[in-house]
């Protein structure tokens, strides 16, 4: 492919639009699996520009299909939902919302990690594809998951997507990251780390905060556990394994005098290597145990899975061909490859697992190229950002609108257009 | 004293109300501040036998004021407030009440430190001393105090205590405990340690679980300053020396894969000596300035005091009468000799402080006496419970109802008697 | 007894040869079990006295015997041995000698516990008894005993110390410590604590620093260990009891860039009560197993005792006699009531115990008075020191010569005296 | 190069006396800079040779010269250092000998790093190339290096290495370690990573144990470093990062029942990247400091540089040009490249910067080839080892004697053919 694809003919027309629908996305996160603003926001989309709209599928996913020939299927997923972050980026359309957890408590829900940007630039290719339907030829796709954050795809497998939807050729997703407006970056194999969360109670004896003695403090056993998990990553871990032991979450008791009876965390570990999966998660629940022994706990620690990602693989024919189109659309020199899997994960894997299809997953840009004196893939895989450039799921992270939005339109479009023939002027 | 005061004899006739009132004031716990419910029942009871009353002091606080003659005035005391804890005593009349606590959260609500049997053996006090006005001389004084878990006594007196009633010649004031109903427990001196409980705000900054780098784990953080601070009581404090230094809670996160960037913990310090008390505040402040340094905190650790208690100090000629009034009612053998402070803490003091008056604190027991292979008041301060014998604050704390109730109103007119001159028969 | 016992009439002239033989003591300690040239001293010492003198009692130990009449037995013990302290009195007659230890590392010696001062007290008192032999009546057996710090008393009766001499009436023996020249302080009953000491061996495996996932790493197990350990005093043992667990020594690896295969751990327990013995004793085996398991250790730790010292209990009859005796030479207000078991411990109780007889033991005062703006008992139990007061053990700690070598010897004589019928003058 | 070297004829009439040389150098290990007996070895069997030899270069170092002609200058290098390490191999040979570290400690000493191997293939070389010397051009410069393990290359360079042996066209080493016998493995660029090594001295204040209140604990303050440390790794570097940080020795205290002054730790940091070494050093630092805070330290910690090891790095051209070398010898297939710098450390370099000459490492394979079920050039840069296989530094560490020695010297002759065209059969 050569020249610029006809479809992009309208994009200019349409970016005014497409900002106003991204401030709005942006303004009104929505936690995971409550996605139903923004679901009905993309269902009115689609329909407006003439898809075969399906709602509910997996509880709040949305599924576009546009078919315009017999020929190549490619599914294109968007995820949509929030994540209970308080936003702090000071942007004019900044979330001030709130919503309600899965564990009953109102929380401040941000698009910390940028999911909104996916919504955008679907959306803004699902536009350009069905105003322009002899630019391409075979069947899209456009798949609107909900929560993406806690294994949402599955819910939608779950719910016959498979039997559903036309089957795919090719499942394409892409991610906006703190790299440099412009650029994309991708690897064949393994792409996104796997991930495994739970939950865990531990048990003590309450009492009064002045007779420890007659307790077993739950607060000093969980401090005990954070403390001695720290040593999984660093003493049972190689320095060139990757793997990440985090508790994101740690409670326990209300009052400053009263010892209470158990304390809960929620625990996160990130790894790119099946053994190295197998050992940590083995470490953590063998320290948990130890440590609550060493407490003298009345009862065993309770483990509950919260959810696991598996590593998420990028099919290398695959990723050769929309590397390719990335390349027609951003320049060649703009397509990195990633020198190790990113850490973060991604249930979007699921799609091609569940149907036996080639997957291609690709980060795109979204952070002011001024503010990389010298870009490097590895920046994230771990190298450092430069000051001023903040990680998805902080508080700051917001990528640039402008030409996030574009790029990510045009990106999407480009790899697409590899396997749906899109005719360039 | 000798012989059976002659305000006993209703007793028996009224105990079955009493019992009622208990297991509906059981039943129906308020937090602190809170006891606009408890307040009501207090002051309608009051009114019934003819008090003077008073309400709202200091909250929801009320004041009983009962004048048969010249002569002493003596201030009696109990406290309303219950505690969020959830409940498991397993009782007919056990809480299923939840409240809404200072952070705005619910919680479960529950008394679990008897002050529904404080408020009941002084409301039984107050009906039999109405009764029987001519078995007694001068002027009784009954508070019932909102918040003792909070400080509710200075509350009061900030209200206008002192200059809104008469003047006592002493303060009296009962907890019932878990030692052998049928004694009682208290000693000249400091009978209750000092309390000083503070929030502590651990400053990190958050960002997403699988890029620590790119963070300060507040988690590990708060988990570095717990652990920590177990070396204040082990190497800071001299084995004959008592302290206690309890995190009672600690929070940090919401969810498993982002690193929160703050957490929040509620220590409470216990002391039986000024020196030590200093010294044990400084340490706590120093390690976890020391610990948030060590983790390269963003921002400096936020402390609030939450509440302080000083030490509880008996007067020694008022408590030596007083001890000859319980003795006088529940045998002499049976009134212990506390052999240390209790590490608990109390806000009555507060009235005494006030008003420069002599106050006397005791304990009375309220487990089942065959519970008890060896009882010794040591078990009070420190040596331990037997089986089945819960401490005050846990969810499985409740005194027997009998004959707890009883010999709680026996005892505060045992010793009350001592200055009310109350006929014995 | 009152008036000066007239055996006191030879002191101010022997106090040069005391002074001379105390700075001579001080500077040559000698190990546990090594204090042979301690031994012959006080052997050469005792026979120019004309005392009967067996030596090798239990290794290095020496007894003399003088027998004056008929009557009544005191048994007079004095300990000999020093520490592997290094020396920082800046004394002209500091040690600067070293001494090779039990693991054959040459180690500096020091009299950091004052056994110097007990030898040289206990040889002015038995000069004295022995030239004015008409000025008492009964026997006194003096024992200069090897090795206190590791339980050499028991090491004498295992030597047939019971069947080899007089069995006496009671038994004697002081210790100098920081509390102001002139005062001596007991207690009837617990007058020290129960001491267990042990050594633990952690077992990882070794391996290059630079590869710590083929390891498991004993430094960080030993560490989790410590840490760990300190929340068995600060929430195991309430605040009035009276416990303490120190970690003395930790050993483990030599290279910076090897891990090693074992740490190795002396662990010293001290406990005033026995069932707070019983707990920590097992929470610190519970918490030294639990933490390997975290460790993931190939082996079992291995726990060796040490030594083993029981609570050092006063007769109590004995007690009040012996406390008259020392009030008769230091003045009754000056001999204090301690309100608590000292935390250190002795091993001067396995003589009464072994041969079923009383004893008393106290302490006496080496520091300098004007040092104690406000002296108390509590100093001695746990009430913190003035500056410039240091503690037994310390580098820094030496008893004032002045006037403790005097004191030293009239309390002894002032307490022996009142069984040995000391004329007075 | 194909066909056999000339130079390897003699290669099979010479392995029992290297087989002999080897087994005697492993039993007599040396170490760091007394290296006497194993110099004086070497330098006998170069002069039998007929190499030019000088000795006591840099200490004990030896360097061997022979020049057979005009042309390229090729220096090859084998250290010869043993370790502190308690050999545990059962070998027939292995080392029971002792040394005298640099503290005075006497320390057993083992060949666990393999240096032995090292010198006896070297040896081997310069014997088969100085007995056929028309198969080759140029000049050989043999480095017998002192002190690998702790910088000996910068003395030999500090005394005047350059100035005083022909300048090299390229510097060659090789190490023998954990992969199959018969493969090597390098990379260009990093290949070993950065070293910093340091003793860390924390001050407390001593006491008697039964005291802590009186005493700043060093042991709990050094467990607590060594705890907070863990999370440098664990929070502070990236999963795709690669850092060690390993505190390989930790002595603290002589007695249990004395609470020592001070703490010595010596801490190794290993890193791949100098940005992540800059983070880490400063985290190691800022946390023992904090740490020493939190303990209330009289005394801030003192820092003493051990070591320092920088990257090492190949130069490409000339790591191409010794892979094919060694492909020639070993077989191309059995030449790995590894996808990491090895978390190892080297002075290798030291002589290739010093002289501004390109270097090239290699590792060659010690290990039984049928303990790997699936050889990977990951198992040596952290894929783990199979069961059975031992990691150098380790007290079960030694290659096997056959094939390594033999597959050793063809390396060695393999690479450095490539620069002195040794003629091939």
């Amino acid at each position: 492919m050569t020249g610029t694809p006809s479809v992009f003919a309208g994009l200019d027309a349409r970016l005014p639009a497409l900002r106003e629908l991204y401030q709005d996305l942006h303004a009104h996160p929505e936690l995971s699996f409550q996605e139903v603003r923004t679901a009905g926001i993309v269902a009115r989309w689609l329909r407006e520009q003439g898809w075969d709209v399906t709602e509910g599928v997996g509880g709040t996913g949305v599924v576009g299909v546009l078919r315009v020939s017999d020929g190549p299927v490619v599914l294109l997923r968007a995820d949509m939902d929030g994540l209970p972050v308080l936003e702090a980026t000071g942007l004019p359309y900044a979330s001030t919302r709130t919503g309600v957890d899965a564990d009953g408590n109102e929380v401040p829900v941000m698009h910390a990690c940028g999911h909104d940007m996916h919504v955008t630039c679907l959306l803004g290719a699902t536009a350009l594809l069905a105003a322009d339907r002899d630019a391409w030829r075979g069947t899209v796709v456009a798949v609107f998951q909900p929560a993406e954050e806690v294994s949402g795809a599955q819910a939608m497998i779950d719910d016959g997507f498979a039997e559903r939807f036309p089957r795919p050729d090719v499942c394409l997703a892409q991610h906006v990251g703190p790299i440099p407006a412009g650029t994309a970056a991708t690897r064949p194999g393994a792409v996104m780390s796997a991930s495994d969360s739970f939950a865990v109670r531990l048990f003590g004896r309450g009492g009064h905060g002045s007779a420890p003695e007659n307790t077993v403090d739950p607060v000093v056993m969980a401090a005990a556990v954070v403390m001695r998990l720290q040593t999984v990553v660093s003493r049972e871990v190689g320095a060139n394994q990757a793997a990440v032991v985090t508790v994101g979450s740690l409670h326990s008791g209300t009052k400053e005098n009263i010892i209470p009876d158990t304390a809960e965390m929620k625990i996160n570990i990130r790894s790119s290597d099946p053994a190295v999966r197998t050992r940590v998660l083995a470490a953590v629940e063998r320290i948990v145990r130890a440590e609550a022994l060493a407490a003298d706990t009345p009862k065993e620690p309770e483990f509950t899975s919260l959810n696991s990602f598996p590593l998420t693989l990028n099919d290398p024919d695959a990723t050769a061909t929309a590397v390719a189109g990335l390349g027609s659309v951003l320049g060649k020199e703009q397509v990195w490859t990633l020198p190790q899997p990113i850490m973060g994960s991604e249930d979007f894997g699921a799609f091609g697992s569940a149907m036996g299809v080639p997957s291609v997953f690709w980060h795109f840009g979204g952070a002011d190229p001024g503010l990389f004196p010298d870009p490097d893939p590895a920046s994230l895989v771990g190298g450092g950002l430069p000051p001023g450039v903040a990680y998805n799921h902080s508080p700051q992270y917001a990528p640039l609108q402008d030409p996030t939005i574009e790029l990510g339109v045009r990106a999407l479009l480009g790899a697409a257009g590899q396997w749906l023939g899109i005719r360039t002027s």
